[in-house]
Formats: structure tokens, sequence, C-alpha cells
């Protein structure tokens, strides 16, 4: 690594682009990239040599001496990086509009990381993914593989067990949190301790301690205040945020407010549409403002897409694994013996020390017994839909669909599970 | 024990007396009873009269030298037993029906053993039954405290946390599926060997071997053919079955085919009412039965009551403890290490061993991924639920009923928590 | 199996055969045997000739439809065979002789089961009896391999571990204690209820109890009136013994006494010489009584020999297996879940319930902690002997005789390797 | 905290002393001590009076606001502190002396952290210590304990199941490793990442990267250069080490070269007499020195004593305590999860991330086979000599001497025990 590192992107086609590159602009100093690699498919070329050539004036306008390469060859891009990142999307916005849609025309929650559409992108995403690990395997076998794709638990775990990869999830929701804390309490990220116990979007946080003082029993009496930008505000019941022991994820409002959740989804259909309709419009502004040929820095619009902090998050993370950093992340890693009632390979989200080696889960010091059971719930849909995403089995599709808490019975499951395997029949050889 | 058995039966005025009476005398010469003491409250006074006084005909008919003692203090029946059995119902068949009501007026499963139904049960029982432990503990300590009492599997795990009595909880879905099978294959139930996985009345049968064959995949393909007595029949997908991994309990339909069931339970409303009003007629009907002085044996009707082969259970239990038979019994005993995914003290159902010394959990050669998230979804209700029994701790109750995976959000969970602990406030002094 | 059993025993011109001869035939009506195959290699066909006929007198006396086969040729002995049963000893007696005489001149205890010997025993057997695994994994995939040949423990763990063969391990010491309990207490064994904790050769029996009364404290009182043919009786410190919480294996002698047993070694050894040599004696006696042609039944001699209850204990298994008669037997299993602080694949010494599908380990009801230690370091080096034993690796090897709690450091460890595997050269292809 | 931190060390009287007063000195910026109470019991006044004195004239040199308190009364030290530390040494060096002589005199390895020297130190230190916690418990409830009294280990298992007083095991190996590698491989300990597994003086070193190279293998090569002040340095097996699978404590030349370490013990005994008498006179010139009132610094003879870095490895400690810095440090602490085969309130030595609530247990990526079984030999031995410890049981405390792997024979360990009991009998009081 003496001469700089090389980074590949897949997926590098995304609206998110410019914030990655923005992130390795400013943290040059601890993270000197010598060569960036934005990779996309045939599909994404056009908004990859859009974005791409934002991302060379972006360089450019900083002096530093990173080369910035666009290509629709994967192996290339791969061979021989220090880092690969994910955000990949199988099948585009059109087909996380049929995750979202689909699940309400029958009712359930349409959701792009949980429930049958988190399923869906699932199995849309794992075999894709494991293929991009075989190339890893054989260009760069000691790669980092940062996984931002979402379902990024599942997708991880799946990368873990089935590849020799060393991958690890990443999402914004802790980083999200710590700035809502450091804003709201006026200190430094570095002055807040938080404890997250759970799995990718759906996690409790069972600790916060703000400047050595435990802030948690003050902010489940106002958990309201906070809610994230992917997930419509929903006010929590205060008894039960009171005796839930943990601030909870965002998510969680999917399965604690189920009702009201799918009461605003089936409101929402009617007016802008699904979530995804709505990001594909935010999407398209965007591009048109990257092609401005006087813009070089990341617009400011690119906040209202939803997936603040992400690039922060990576940097951060590679930072760490480059400088054997030790510092604390939350990341989704294998549980080894963290969680004592899920398997040792299953991924959780957990803090851990980021060493040069890789992150090292830390103990958790308390789960709260009534996480126990949704953890376990959602676990079980995950290993089940992992297993089917990787064997194309039909059957073990349906338990998996069946096992989510958010499917109220298997005869809905089924109808489910047989009208979103069709729409996604050109992503999924393996079940046709 | 030289000069025989001393048996305490708490609620010994039940309808299910004459037919533990019957597995006494018939299993004379394996269990020696000397004294049986039926025990029940004020309240029950009449019914422990008639009842009792037929178990009386039935014991002189059969000439053997057991006496009958017919009581209302506890503690005098309870002292120096050897066995002491419970089929009690704090609330009576009036507290059945608001189980099986209240939900159903919120769209959701009303069932008294497991659900909001399940819960109340044991926020009546659980009480009531430790209080009774406490006398076990002062005057019969070294009795094996046989509990039948629904919710079984809480009320059992309850015990043996908060007690040092030695219990056993036990069910008659076991041997049904024994005896049913026998019948089915033409053999006897000791050429069958079943593995239960699961908790009361949640259990996947794993395996199934019939004088030596794997008969699972043939009844996986032919579940339909059985239904327990409690539960409705409802046809099972059979895509589903196939791939479930083990035959499932009965009660495994509220959970899968929760749609189904509940359209079920809204169109009986309808017509007999709740399944307590129902059992209600039955039971007037017993008693005018048993109050004839010529009955001198367990009429046939009682079969129609729900509870076959209860009496077969205890007494098959009774029997191994006691000759230290060391045959193989399905319990409701502590977990132990069989289950890697719940904690030592949660009460499971599985197969045991059963010597002088109390039951041997057996392990389990398989658990069906698909069975670990719901197991562990509903044992965390449990555990909430056994806690806030002891503890009376309205907040804890609440977490109870928002985990399981019946009730469909916190919303709804509130809602049913506030009437049903009004309700039931007379049962429930500490949530008061 | 309609038409009766098939019957491999592998090493069968071993002095033990007619045991086990008898065995069968006094258990015909539970254990219809149709056919006896004795198997032996080249260098044994002299004894095989001399015991295949004794047992085929003794055979033809009972006039069963048993036939016996003697044959070299391994395969067709355990083509379609429904139990093997191994007794073979790689090396001989003479192999034996140095096993116990080699440590012994290091101031070593020599033991043939454990410590140096012990592990040489193991590197000579364990690649013979994989060697015989290939075989029945191909022509009798389906038979149960009944380890007799010691050290019994690691032997049946390599086979666990390195093949697909159903195998357990047996050792006479369980039903010996059963035998003596039930002689001194006037009872049978049915009566008896003992709980094995540990290894093979290195158990604790934490339980013990007679038509239901504890015997333990009183047995650990008298320790000394117990003692195993193959050990000489020693003194246990009485204050000891009185907490050590388990009735001893006598093996455990050589960890606790190791200065008295020591001691009583090197002073057999100017007389009768090492343990083997004694053996050889009374073999080869025994050999010419098994010559006489009137001889049409087990001669008592035989009892000399040190290896008593081993048919029974052969027998009883094979009737549990086929019957599928689900009793109690103390059987080497892998772990499971049994013993927390070993891995799920180590073999243990454990009660088990014999089913037709093979046997279930019962949980423990206590370990002592005083136990854990010796039972984890034993377990240390048996594993990496199996291991060195699998590979062929010296350094391994190395790692185990220096693990051994009976080898007093690396710089003797190394002697005994050095010496030892070139003694054992002939039988250790894999080393040299 | 706001206006300093107020630390008390019991046993201040101790010629350690200096060292800790110097490391609170240079890192007052980061660690702003207010008050320093050294405290010492009656018969340790003098020497508290010498070292006291000098701790003065240092503190007055370095022009800190720390005020220094000489103290016997220990209630006063403790209360209100946020730090105690631990420097005691029941019995004086006098015992030491027998700790390490009547083993020799039998045959058996001296030493004073573990064997029969190690349990004798832990009986009379662990209620020592425990009264002590009573102390805290009431006056400085959230006081950190910082615990150097060796057999550390013990101590802080015993403190950790028998008292409610937060505390944490300190040993100046890991800190010395550090500064070894640091120095030979010219390179800043930050840039080392060294994983230990295993108990206090019973570890091994699984991962050593220096500047992301993995140096372990080059090391076990090389492992003669390395070697503590306390333990003669004696040469390992080159192939024992290189197949060791990690770089081993010092301390495990008890167990590995017994014989060697041995022989040197016995020869060093006719020289200069045990190691306890050696420190005595090295003590006795420290304090000479200390007496002198110019003397203003830890005088550079300090360093011979052994206890090297102890000052160091405290004051790091304690400034990430109270800073939150969370780095990581090697610490004794309950294993939680760690071990897998060990209880989690057993105390480990293990890598920790230290935060503002205590340090949290890194995994271990690896733990040898080899080292498993030691472990626990050793751990057994250390939790029976605990019990016995806080029970007053002989027939415990002959378990725990049986159980060590150091004592030969059941017979040698009751000797030992009968004479060094005796021996101690002024310090245990509860087992006479």
């Amino acid at each position: 690594m003496a001469q700089g590192l090389k980074v590949a992107v897949i997926g590098g086609g995304s609206s998110y682009t410019p914030e990655i590159v923005e992130g390795f602009i400013n943290r040059y100093d601890k993270l000197p990239i010598r060569e960036l690699w934005l990779v996309d498919i045939e599909a994404g070329r056009h908004k990859l040599e859009i974005v791409g050539a934002l991302a060379k004036r972006m360089v450019e306008k900083s002096g530093l001496p990173i080369s910035v390469h666009l290509t629709l060859n994967r192996r290339e891009a791969i061979d021989g990086a220090d880092f690969v990142s994910t955000q990949m999307r199988v099948g585009l916005l059109e087909a996380r509009k049929w995750d979202e849609h689909i699940p309400n025309l029958h009712g359930v929650i349409g959701q792009e990381t949980t429930g049958p559409g988190g399923m869906m992108k699932a199995l849309r995403t794992i075999p894709a993914l494991l293929d991009i690990c075989r190339d890893i395997e054989e260009l760069a076998p000691n790669a980092w593989l940062l996984n931002f794709t979402n379902p990024a638990g599942m997708v991880t775990e799946a990368i873990r067990r089935y590849s020799k990869v060393r991958s690890i999830g990443l999402c914004n929701a802790p980083i999200g949190l710590a700035k809502w804390l450091s804003a709201k309490y006026d200190t430094t990220p570095s002055h807040i301790y938080t404890e997250f116990v759970g799995l990718n979007h759906l996690h409790w946080v069972t600790r916060i301690e703000v400047e050595g003082v435990d802030r948690l029993p003050e902010l489940l009496d106002k958990r309201a205040e906070y809610s994230g930008k992917n997930v419509p505000a929903s006010e929590w019941d205060p008894d039960f945020l009171r005796s839930l022991g943990g601030f909870p994820s965002y998510y969680l409002k999917y399965f604690y407010m189920t009702d009201v959740m799918l009461e605003e989804q089936l409101e929402s259909l009617k007016g802008g549409g699904t979530r995804a309709e709505i990001v594909k419009k935010v999407e398209d502004e965007l591009f048109e403002l990257y092609k401005d040929p006087e813009l070089q820095e990341k617009p400011k619009q690119l906040e209202k897409r939803g997936g603040a902090y992400y690039s922060e998050a990576a940097v951060n993370l590679m930072e760490s694994l480059y400088g054997d950093k030790r510092d604390i992340q939350t990341l989704n890693v294998p549980n080894g013996n963290t969680l004592d009632f899920l398997p040792p390979d299953a991924c959780i989200e957990v803090n851990c020390v980021v060493t040069g080696q890789g992150p090292l889960a830390l103990p958790v010091t308390r789960v709260p017994e009534q996480a126990k059971g949704l953890i376990h719930a959602v676990k079980t849909y995950e290993r089940l839909t992992i297993r089917a995403a990787v064997e194309g089995d039909r059957d073990v599709a349906l338990q998996a669909m069946a096992a989510h808490p958010l499917v109220p019975s298997v005869r809905v499951a089924k109808r489910l599970l047989d009208e979103m395997l069709e729409k996604n029949r050109p992503y999924l050889p393996a079940f046709f």
C-alpha cells in the first residue's frame, strides 16, 4: 500500500457517488487513495458517465493525485483493489417499486429492507454479489468489501457464509444517531457512547452516555423528536417506549406500529406513489444537476436523497482498517459469541473495535428480554431467505416469507411469493 | 411410601376428576394410592361434592383400599403428599369467556393458552399457583407437582423459577398423537418413536418412526387427517407443510393460518358463542350425569370435553416417577442445554426419560430453522408474562402483550391490555 | 433384518471371542443372529482358527441356526453387516509391552489407554480403524460399529469425526460397577441408577441410587472395597475421596495417586514384567484350553483375562439398538451440549437412552468442579493425539504428549515421543 | 470529579509506591489527581512514613496541586475515592518465603502466584481484600478497584463474585511485552497489536503484529531472547515452541519445563535463598535510599525490584477509565462469553477496550487447542481455591491443591496443605 490505495466502487453510477468522492478528498491525509474505479453495468452506462465526470471535476478541483477511472469491466476495477464498496441496485428503482407496491396491495407493509420487499431485494442481490465475490476471491483476495447494499444484514451474512471475501456491512443509522445526539447535547461524537444490539434495521440502542451521563431514560421519554429521513415520523406510545429497554431503530416502527405505518403507506400510494417513485424523482433531478459542467462539488440537494452520512461511514471504516485505528464503530459482522441465542455465523449490528485486521465485535452489556424474540424471528426469516437465494429453492422461500413477523399468514405469504417471484423473474434465474 | 401414596388434586371439583380416578383404579398395581384428596375452594364446593361422591362410588366399586377425601382445606390435602396435581381454573369459565371474547372484538385470536387470552390466564393463575407452592414447600417438600393447568408451559416455568417445588408440566397432545399414530398404523405406542421440539402448544414433531420406519414425510403429506378436539380443523397448505421440517402442533394453526382461524372464531361467536360457552354447556350436562347415585364409572360423555388422555398422561408420569421406570415421555421441563438459543430455565416441551429422581430431557436431533424464530418470539412473550404476573408490573405486561406474534401492534396491545386487566381485576390484585 | 442379523467381529481371533459367542447364544431370542463373521489378519490366522473352531462347537451345542464364518477377507465379513464389532490390537501384545515399558524407563506411568502408552496405541489404531471405516461406508453404510478397541474414547471420536460410520464406544467399567453394586446391595441392576460424568477411563460417578436411596456418600467412605481387575488396588485418601463429588473410575488412580501407582509399576516390572507380559501368559494358557476339541463353552479361566462383562455390554447394546429398547446405558458418544465446556464433537462417557436410531446422551445433573480441569486436560491430549494420528504430524504429537497430565515436562515428552515413535515405526507409516 | 480525583493506595508503604507517584505526576494533565491517600496497617507504619515522605518530596518538586495523605485509617482513605489500588502483601515477605520454600522441600515448584504457594497467598489475601471491599461498597460504591495484588487473577475473580465492587486485575506482563517488542522492532507500542489468551500468569499471545506485519512465527523461533525479570531464563524446546500456537507467558515455563525450573529453584535455595529472600534484600536497600531527605524522585534501583511498568499499567488504566479513552489494554476481567469453555464469571486475562463505564473484553480470534486443557486445569484450581478461601473449607482446599498441575499426587497435596496451612495459621483464622 506504500503508493496509495486502490478503491473500486461497484454501482459507481449511483447518485450517491459524489458523497463518497467528497469523503475521499476530505480524508486524503489519513486515507491516501491513489486510484478510484467507478464500475457499473451496461444499463447504467449513461449515469456512470454523468456522475463520473462530476467525480473527475471534484478531484481536479481538490488538486489531489487521485486518478478516477470509469469502467464497465468489473474485473479490471477489482484487480488488486484494497477496498471494494458496493452500492448497487439489481433491478433498479423499478424493482423497488414492486417490492413496496405488491405487499401494500395485500395489506402488508411494503419496504425494501425487510418483509416481503426486503426478501425480494435479497433474492435479487445475493446471487449478484456472490458473483462479484468470486472475482474478488481471485483478483483481490486481501481486499475489504464494504457492503452498503440493502438489505445489508442479509447480504453481508450471505457473503460471509458463501464466500471467502472479508466483508463488512454498513449502515448510516449509527452515525446518524451520533450526529443527532451531538447536536442535541452540543458535544462531539467522541464524547458520546452508544451501544447497539440487534440486526441491521432492527436494533435497540441500550446505552446512551453523553459526556459520561446516562441519557437513555431521558431520551426514551422524548423519542418522537428523532426520526429518520427514510421513515415517516409516527408517535411512539410513551408507556411502551419507557419500558422498551432501549432506544429503538426507526425501522422498528414497522413492527411495533404496523397498523399506523401501513395506513401511511396506503395514503402515500394515493399521493406521490411508493417511496421508490419519490426517490426516482429526486434522483432524476440530481442527475440533471450533475450534468452541469460547472459543478465541482457535491450538491446540497443530495442530502434529500436519504443516505446521509453513508460516505462518512465508509470513509471512517476504511481509515480505521487502513490505519489500525482501533476506534469503535457500529457494523454488521458475524455474531461470534456476542448474542448467545444466535449462531456464530449470523450477521448482527453491533459495536466493534476496528483494527487493521478487521473489526472485533464488542460484548453487549445487556439485551432487553423484549427484543430477543423479535430479533430471532427476523433472523430466522433472514437465514431462510439467504438459503433460498443461494439454492433457488421456492419451498424455502415460502418458509422465509411465512416466518416474517409482518406477514400475517401462510395464505398471504404464498400469494405474495407467487406474485413477487413472477414480477422479479428476470432477476431470479435460479427460481425458474 | 411403603404403605401407599398420598395424592392431592387441587381443583378436585373439576369435571375431569372421574378420569383421573379411573386412572388410579386401573393402575393400582403399579401405583398404589392409599389416600386421594380432592380439594377445592369455597366457590367450587357444590361441584366438589357431586364429583367427589362419584369418585367415592367408583373406588367403592373397584374394591381397592383407596380412601377418598373431600376438603376445602388445602393445607390438609397437601400435607405429606407424594403427588400434587393441579387442574384449577382461576375465574372459572366466565373468565375464559372474556379471554376468548375480548381479543375477538379487536380482530385478534382469542385463545385461552396463548395470545392475549393465554396471557390473562397466566396472570390469574401464576400467583395462585405460587401460593399453593408455598404450602407444598412447607408441608410436602418432596412432593412432585404435576401441572395440567394451562397455560401449562408458562405456569410450570413460573413454578420452577419462583419456588423450590419440583414441578412438571403436562399436556395431552403428545399422548394423543401416539394414540392416533398407533391406530393409524395398527401398532402399539411402544413401537412408535416421536421427537418433540418446541414449547407447550407450540411444538413441531421432527421425528416419527413407526416400527423403525420414518413416517414423517408421508404424514406431512396427509396432515389434514389429523386434528385435535380443541382446535377447529383447517386445511394446511400442502407446499408449506411439506417443507416445514416437522409435524406441527394443531395450535400452530393459530400462527400460520391466523386469518382462517380468526374467521372461524368470529363465525363461531355468532353461533354457539366462544369455546368457553360451549364447554360450559358440556360441563353442566356432565354434572347432571355425575349426580346420578347409580353412576359408578366415568361416563362416556366426558370424552367430548376435550381433555382426552389427561388422566393417562398423569398416571403414566406418576407411575414412572414412583417406579423409576425410565421410559420416554414428552413433558414440560426446564430447557437446560437442550435448545441452545433459550436460557437454561426456560420451560420447553421435550422428550424426557422419567427416572425416580425426575425427568431428564433428551437432546433433540434437529430443530427446523423455520421453528426457531417463532419459538423464541413466543418464549419472549412467556417470560415477560411470567415477570408481569410475579411483579404485577403493567409496563412489563404491555411489553409481553406487544411481543406476542398474534398481536398486530402496540396500539392494539395497549387497548387489549387495558380492557382485559380491567375485566380480570378481581383476580389480579397485584395490578390494582 | 427379517431373517436375522449379520455380525462381523474384527479381530475375531481374540481370546475374548468365546465370551461374545456365549452372549449371542444366551440372548438369541432378543437378538437373532443369523451370521457371525470372525475376521482377522494373516498374522492372527492361527488364533482365529483355534478360537473359531471353539465358537463353532459352542454354537453347535446350542442348537441355534447361527452360521459361524472365519475369514481373512475383511470386506466379505463387513458386506451387508448389521453390526460390526472391533476388538483388535495393532502391534499385538508386543506393542503394548513397549507402551507400558518405555514410559516406566523415564519415570512415567506406562498404561495402554492413557498417557504416552495410550497415545501410541491411538496412533497405531486410529488409521487402521479409519481404513476399516472406509469399507463399512461402502459395504454396510447402515451398520453400527461397536468399538471396544482401546483407547476407546479417542478411537470412537476419531471415527465420528473422520468417517460417516455410526460408531459407539464401549467399556466394561459401567456394567462392572452395576454388577458390583447389585451384589453389594443384593438387588438387581434395574433397581440401581448411576450417573457417569467424564471420558472413557476418566469418569466420576456422581449419582448412585440403589432402590431409590442415595448411596454415594456411603460409598465414598468405603471406596477401597472396590477395584478393577486391570488396575492394582491402592488406598484412596479418605478426606480426598469424601470431598471428590463422585465415585472415581479406578483409572483415576493414575492421576491422583501417580506416585503410588508408579512405584507399583516399577515393582511389578521387577517381578512378572509389564501388564502386557502377564496378559500374554494368560492368553497363551487360554489358547491351549481353546484347542481342546471337547470344549464347547467359554472356559472359566477367561474371567482372569480382565475384560469381564465386555460381551454383556456388547450384547446389551446390540439388543437395544435392534429392538429400539430405550433403556439407559453408559456409552462413549459425541458430547453434543452435554458438557458445556467441551466441543460438541468430543467423545465423552455418559448415560444414554438407546433407541433404534442410536443413543441419545442424557444431560448430567452435576459436574464436580474438581473434575472439569482434569477432563479438559485429558481431552486436549486426546484431540491433539487424534489430529496427530490422522495427519501423521510429529509436532502435533509432541504437543499432545506434553499436554498429558502424567507427562512431567516437555523435555520428557520429547524423549518419550522420539523413542516410542521409533519403536512403533512399523505401525506408523504416516510418521516416517 | 470536577475538582480532581481522589486515589487511595492500599499497601501504600510498599517499595513500589514511588513508581506510582511518578506516574501520577507525569500524567497529571490527563489524570488530575487531587488527593493521594497512602494507607497501610500498623505493622507497616515505619515503611509508610519513609515512602510517604519521599512521595511528598516528589510531589512538592513537581509543583502540582496534589495533596499526599498518610494514614492507618483505611476507611478515611477509601471514603469517596474515585480509584482504589491495592499492592498489599498479607504476611509480608516472610509468608512468601514459606510459599516458595515448603513446596521445594517436597520436590514441588515454589511460586507465589501459582501452585501451592499461589494458593496460600490467595487464602491469606482474599478474605483481607473482601474485607476492604465491604468498606468500598459502603464508602465509595462508584470507585474502581485496581488490583495488582497477586495472585491477581484469583483475587480479582473473588472480588467480582463475592462483592459488588467494580474491580479490574492488572499485571505488568502485557505492557512489558509491548515495550520489548517496540524496542526490538524500533516502533511505538501503538503500532503493535498483540492478542492475549488465557489467565493471569498463564497466557499465550496468539497474535503479534508489528506495523501490520505478522511477527508471531518469527518470534516463536527466537523465544529465548525474551525473559521476564521475575523468572529465570531457560531455553524453550524449539520444536515445541514452533507448534505451540502462541508466544508463551514466561510463567508457562513452570508448567512446560517443570524439571528445569525446579532444579534452578533448588540450586537457588542453596545460594541466595528463595526469591522472597532475594527480594527482601533489594527492598531493604531501597528503603535505605528512600530515607535520604535529598531524594526527590524514584531511584533507578527500583527497577531491579521486578515490578517494572506496574505504575504505567495502573496510570494507563485510570486514565482510560477517567477519560473514556476506549483504547485496548490487556486486563483481568470476567470471561463473559469470551472463552466458551469457562463460566461467565471466571476471570481471564484478555484484551479489553477500556471505556468510561469499564472494560469490554474483546473476542479472541483463536485459542490454541493445546492451551485449553491447561487453562481449564489451572482455572479449576483457582475456583476451588477461591471457594476454600471464602468458606474456610479444608476439604475444598485439598481438592484445589490436588487439582493443580504442578502438584504430583494427592499424597503430596495433603502433606503440603497440612504444613502450609499450619505455617499460615495466623493469617487464616477461618481454617482454625
